[in-house]
């Protein structure tokens, strides 16, 4: 599994999305390493339809806003170390039965994903680039002792659901809106000794999360304090683990408190300086002029492992080097803008602030989409971010826009993954 | 709540035991910041036996070596943040319903506690400091934003639960035993939406976990690399999460595959140094001669919050400064020892093994009790640690015989709470 995995990683590190390409390709068998367990297939999936169809709630009605509405059916696919994946089942949506014990609740041997289904302006449902939620849930589930899977059944079955419950739930007049999908791997060994899950519970459900609405304001982010670390090198920030959420709430409910919307994460690196990794859930990006005057859209790179490495993030450097950077036309007034992957140092934003260096930043993320930030609180200091069009900034509004254009289908792209809905 | 926590923790550094004597003190009401709401009240508890009462399995036999056999009964509780705590409920043990969008699955929004029922030589059940761990669920509680209770109430509840199981599962005729009861508190709030539970679900469990052998060999540990970090400051190694445990698995069966125990975690302190934390998941004791020839008991303090503060280590510090050091009698050959919290690092580890000043070490905690430690590998060195009595060190094997004797009732000690299991 490693093996594969890598090869898909390296391979997408050198194309711009091969991942996004594979999902015709048929992958090794003999590359998973469970040789003799039967493997993840989405061929194998049974369908039993909901007796009990429920009513469509409006977009943005409490019960959307709850966070608590999923829609008809789910996936569920049991696993066990002796036999590898039963076959998946579709069934009507409903409470999961688990033992007391079981490890899922006792040592967070859990992870998720989140992804979109966007209905398009041309009547189609799309994921974006779902194959890198399948590989960075097989990442989550290697560092939380969870089972393998190939990525193409993973994403299989994710379209599999979108396809039964997406005409219905998301249909043809909502176009430019979108559900949420949210794949969910868990043990479910019901021993309490702390060991490597004998059974795993692999599940999908689809819920209906309000529309991301402009904020007037944009974020106001806090800095995180000493006493409150997110992640750190050599533990599991980068993966997408039960564990890096929870235990974060509190800095975020306290942040709330105090009027901001979320948290910017800071860490304290070997040398003492605060460097930016990202702000709640999301990467942070900054659009700034370097001391030299280059224009720089510039973010925390991802060698230290202590944040995720967001797709929203990844699609946006993607797009930016091709259609901002060195060789192409530059961006809207037609300057090139330089791409770095870089330490963002709290230190090196406040001088930027302060010499009016900073045209821009935000936060962006599967949940936030492309979040325009307004101001970062750093200890006494509050820093105000430049927002030149009302709500927003000229880069933010362009990620956005180039970001839409793949997922509701007004430009044609390989990242787009048409689903199947026999509509 | 963090108040009236606050001030049990206080007035306990003070005293020897004053977390364990309050047990039949009342806890003002005001105290607990939820006034208005419910609160967990051991009283109100509904009792509905099982019809199907299970055969209790042989000690180690393999349903017990499972780690999954409960006995016949729990304890839940629900909670709401509108309501507060509803009636706790005794019913047969079995499985829990859960939303597949509960919070507890995807964001690790779970706490838990470990103590251990023991069948005393004169007949009677008791808890050990069963108030220590009530209290240590309160600061998880907080630490993972999941609701407060009155310390009293949770650890009747527990005791309730013992009174009615443990007559059959641990019959007077095991007096010596054990069972393991893991008291869980975890979301429930169906929201997917990364917020503060509007719903949680607390309970209590027993199993029945197989009996701590003596080790003819002594725990061999191999010490962290930097690629594997289990907690760091400003984190949550301090409290009993779920976040704590799954992500620390890996590190632990790569261990074990290469034939140790445990992991010794290190954590390298801001100048680069390399300091031990604990053992696995149990806390790590040292006794040695320091350079200037004193006999010193030593263990890594608590004030960076890393790692948990362990029942048994607490219960270790407190009866050797009692008994062994200061005014007291000393230990076996009469010889005083100096107990300090200290850091330790395996540079000192290191010059200590090699300088022959090691006298013995181990690792203690509710699960693995007081096991003595054989040997440390640290990179390319493998630290032999001396265990003069064949399979222990006298230190620990003191330690054990003390803590058995409150434990088991050889030994009056306000340590104890007996169950009042009216047999």
């Amino acid at each position: 599994m490693a093996l594969y995995v890598q090869a898909l990683k390296s391979s997408s590190e050198v194309g711009s999305s091969s991942i996004d390409q594979i999902q015709s390709q048929k992958a090794p068998t003999t590359g998973l390493g469970f040789t003799g367990l039967a493997p993840l297939d989405a061929s194998r999936l049974t369908f039993t339809h909901t007796a009990n169809s429920r009513a469509v709630p409006l977009s943005n009605s409490p019960e959307v806003l709850s966070g608590e509405t999923c829609t008809d059916h789910m996936i569920t696919c049991q696993w066990t170390a002796s036999g590898g994946w039963l076959a998946p089942e579709l069934k009507p949506y409903g409470p999961l039965s688990l033992m007391p014990t079981s490890s899922s609740l006792h040592y967070a041997i859990q992870c998720f994903e989140g992804l979109k289904l966007y209905r398009g302006f041309d009547g189609r449902l799309r994921l974006f680039r779902p194959f890198r939620n399948a590989v960075r849930m097989l990442d989550s589930a290697k560092r939380i002792s969870l089972p393998s899977f190939r990525p193409e059944e993973w994403v299989k079955l994710v379209a599999k659901l979108c396809a039964v419950d997406g005409p219905k739930w998301l249909p043809k007049e909502r176009s430019g809106h979108f559900l949420y999908i949210r794949p969910t791997l868990i043990s479910n060994d019901p021993s309490l000794s702390v060991k490597r899950p004998a059974k795993a519970l692999f599940y999908i459900v689809i819920s209906c999360l309000p529309a991301v609405d402009e904020r007037e304001k944009g974020l106001r982010l806090l800095a995180s304090q000493a006493d409150m670390v997110r992640a750190w090198p050599g533990g599991f920030g980068y993966v997408k683990l039960g564990a890096n959420y929870g235990p974060s709430m509190l800095a975020g409910d306290e942040a709330k408190k105090k009027g901001f919307e979320q948290i910017l994460w800071l860490f304290r690196n070997e040398n003492g300086i605060r460097e930016v990794t990202e702000a709640g859930a999301s990467n942070f990006m900054l659009v700034w002029r370097t001391r030299e005057g280059r224009l720089q859209l510039a973010t925390a790179p991802l060698d230290r492992q202590i944040f995720l490495d967001g797709i929203t993030r990844r699609s946006i450097l993607d797009l930016a080097r091709e259609r901002l950077s060195g060789d192409s036309d530059g961006g809207e007034g037609g300057e090139k803008i330089e791409i770095k992957e870089r330490r963002l140092s709290m230190d090196d934003i406040v001088a930027a602030c302060e010499e009016d260096r900073i045209v821009e930043a935000f936060a962006v993320g599967t949940s936030y989409f492309v979040s325009p930030v307004s101001l970062i609180q750093y200890g006494e200091k509050a820093l105000e971010i430049p927002m030149v069009e009302g709500s927003t900034g000229v880069y933010a509004r362009l990620f956005k826009a180039w970001l839409k254009a793949i997922m509701y289908g007004l430009e044609k792209h390989d990242w787009a993954y048409l689903v199947d809905s026999k509509e």
